[in-house]
């Protein structure tokens, strides 16, 4: 499965997540991350989503998302409210949530086949 | 030093480039990539950046900037131009870059030290 997000034409929000994991629990972190990730992908206006993290614990997790009012429907899920519970009071050393709007995009390299 | 970036209020600009490596002349690629870090540091207009590279390639880098045009300009530096083709000819399978306006912004957790 690609590892790209396959976004529409601009624009429409990525909500842009950088954590310091704590290195608690990382398991029960692992199934919990997986389980958000199918859950958002049933919430509506959900476009995809992009994650990497690193040998040192930092990852950044790209959410991609129709407009405003469908982050804030996926932010008051019921069980999304209980994960970030827990993310604040073991997973997370620190975090930044940054909420922006993609005005322009583009993808190369040009002369390489299309998205894997 | 803490990899997380220290911006300001919002609004500012948010460069989200996502990256699948190939693989191909990884030492080059490092060393070039800290090098891009440290030039984009001494451009106008630059906030800071975050960056992630898992065990498969897969790389999200987003840099911060106070507006578009700091964004254009730091496209247009030579040294990047050539980073950039560089990137285009050997060491990307694919990416997606996507601009975007920073709206609004927190962090967390709030019961722990501030940022690392």
């Amino acid at each position: 499965m690609s590892r790209f997000a396959n976004t529409p034409e601009p624009p429409y929000y990525a909500v842009i997540f950088t954590s310091q994991h704590s290195g608690v629990d990382q398991d029960e972190y692992a199934n919990m991350a997986d389980k958000m990730l199918e859950l958002a992908k049933t919430m509506p206006g959900y476009l995809g989503a992009e994650s990497a993290r690193d040998n040192n614990g930092l990852g950044i997790t790209v959410s991609y998302w129709r407009d405003e009012a469908s982050i804030a429907n996926w932010k008051s899920h019921a069980e999304h409210v209980e994960a970030r519970e827990k993310g604040n009071h073991k997973w997370y050393d620190h975090y930044e949530l940054r909420v922006a709007r993609v005005e322009r995009s583009y993808n190369g390299p040009q002369h390489k086949a299309a998205k894997p």
